[in-house]
């Protein structure tokens, strides 16, 4: 593979709530996506999620408090736990989970995204 | 869990080459160091590691080639390839790298740290 330069990935989409995959490692996606607005409920049956923020600032809304990560933060968010993410300005987002997540989690609607592509 | 700020968690410590885990999520760890200097020649039988640099320029040394990282790039080294990172003045990086990855790789010296502490 090549080096994976993350602003250059960034600047190759515009669309919200698309996943990307840039990495593959040990059964594991690293994943980009641009946010703006809010997104659903859900939760993932047996995948954690990594969250870190690269740009802007997204609130994790988890059913009994608010995560509000900022550039240079990350949150987990265990399989089972509820959440959804809100971006009230546009966000860029680096994800870490298995190869196996879902971005709508245990629900299927017209926001979810089969099969995110490779960029 | 709480979230983690890469910078709070960068300022808690100066050693070189001393991984310290700050996120667990499907069995893998997310690992920051400082480096300096230049590492020894390894490799990991079963895990692959990702390297991304937070601050300074990383060369991972290659058998066949030099992969030159700066500032929000990172690199894949899949299991079995040999590796050797160098840095001519400090780097701050974070890495993605299963729960049973060891620094050293398939190399134990001086150099290796069975248990990284957790910050």
């Amino acid at each position: 593979m090549e080096k994976v330069n993350l602003s250059d990935k960034l600047d190759l989409f515009e669309d919200y709530w698309n996943p990307k995959i840039i990495g593959t490692l040990n059964g594991q996606h690293v994943k980009i996506t641009k946010l703006k607005g809010e997104f659903i409920w859900h939760h993932h049956e047996t995948e954690d999620e990594l969250f870190l923020v690269l740009k802007g600032q997204l609130t994790l809304k988890l059913r009994d408090r608010d995560i509000v990560l900022d550039e240079g933060e990350f949150f987990i968010v265990l399989h089972g736990v509820e959440h959804k993410p809100v971006a009230a300005q546009e966000v860029h987002l680096l994800m870490f989970e298995p190869i196996s997540t879902l971005n709508t989690g245990n629900v299927s609607n017209e926001r979810t995204i089969l099969e995110p592509p490779s960029i």
